[in-house]
């Protein structure tokens, strides 16, 4: 690996490419991580590599339908284990919910090394790995039908980081509410999920944590009444408003008749 | 390696993802490159995976270019070489331009590899490869700097697909006209490059050999008038007009104040 020169323009987000290429050479991440990191690292400079007021709310009905879940559960991939580790152990304790390794690429060695890799960051419990309580979700091929029956396949509410779509289509045929993370507000992932939060893993689950922390002492009906009154479809367009203005002013113009959209 | 379902609806895009990560397990591409590679993906959906006629005018320009230079060169990296290398070998004879190997993370074992690649698909003399002709390019760090003394060194006219914008910048320092093939119509190579070719590898090498087999027989004055009337910073405007307007089409509206705007 080579150095990151601190003065290059884009120093901090080399950093989270080099998290990710090392967590490749430790057998965690697979290479087809690597291009959708290289995915979200494009639509992240869309929105300005910030949390959006957008992302924000989204991440504030997250908080909501967690706390008010009777069993949520936290899907873990490669990216997101090499990225966010100790991040994703917290919320779990906080939310009290479970984490389950959950694969597009899956092998029992890779469930054995995020597992490990997030016991190391404090997890406890870790579902999703081998085949003693391993059951198939219908409808998707191969191996990325694997859910754990104590996890996922129990789940009323399922917190999945950087999904694919074939899986999220699953999940939300099998009638559980889908909280999405994904910095592409195109993806199927991101249309079909109940919430999706477009924003970088590495901003979204420290201020979920924070979020949480806050909203722990509200009532149930308010919480109710903050996942009830998101609408995913509004707020996606809104972040796509965003990229699109945003790459307008990058184009050296400034849109006026647009300005103002975002806050909804 | 898994199977591509044909009925995916990203079939095309994972059939190009796999060649890439094929290349990275026959050591051509590294991992460094996967994560470029998945930016292009999100900004070449952004143009909707299709040349606009945006970049068609930048190819146009490109192989006018090409065909008046001295001395052209055309600089081949891990991914270029993983997706074209019949292309680019095709282009080289079409304009009778040089290839070379120029790597990012360079190694003796690399450049052998990717001049073996581009021999296996019918490339001749290929430069770049070890000490013997190497020179060194002034400002810019590492094994970055290393540039063949039959090449690009003494190039006028550099295609650069892929390339990274401290050696861009270097290039234009050192007086060269360069090219950029780069769907990041913000990145630093896109910005100082003398024509940027918004669009993907994949189908803006095949269409700039089609222009140059049209193009070959026009007078010298022609192709100079269509250099010189070629403007980068209007047409990489255009490129952004164009990714922001299909945004806000994807988000449901239909941007009636821009349409028309692209033709520029």
């Amino acid at each position: 690996m080579e150095e990151i020169f601190p003065g290059h323009p884009r120093a901090e987000s080399l950093r989270i490419r080099k998290r990710i290429a090392e967590a490749m050479e430790m057998g965690i991440v697979v290479p087809e991580g690597l291009t959708a990191h290289g995915r979200g690292e494009a639509f992240d400079y869309l929105i300005g590599e910030k949390t959006t007021e957008v992302a924000k709310r989204a991440i504030e009905a997250s908080a909501a339908a967690l706390l008010m879940a009777s069993h949520p559960v936290i899907s873990v991939n490669g990216n997101a284990a090499a990225l966010v580790p100790s991040e994703l152990v917290e919320l779990s304790k906080i939310c009290g919910a479970k984490l389950e390794v959950n694969l597009f690429h899956r092998s029992f060695r890779r469930e054995l090394l995020i597992a490990e890799h997030l016991k190391k960051h404090g997890g406890g419990e870790i579902l999703g790995v081998g085949e003693e309580n391993a059951v198939r979700l219908p409808e998707i091929q191969s191996e990325r039908r694997k859910a754990d029956r104590r996890g996922i396949y129990k789940a009323d509410v399922i917190l999945v980081p950087l999904e694919d779509g074939d899986r999220t289509e699953a999940l939300k045929r099998m009638g559980k509410f889908v909280i999405a993370i994904d910095l592409n507000p195109l993806s199927r992932t991101a249309r079909a999920a109940d919430i999706t939060i477009v924003d970088n893993i590495v901003r979204a689950v420290p201020l979920m944590v924070e979020i949480l922390k806050e909203m722990k002492s509200k009532p149930t009906d308010v919480l109710r009444k903050m996942v009830k009154s998101f609408d995913n479809e509004a707020n996606l367009a809104e972040s796509l408003k965003f990229m699109s203005r945003r790459l307008l002013e990058l184009a050296g113009e400034t849109p006026n008749y647009l300005s103002g959209g975002t806050k909804g």
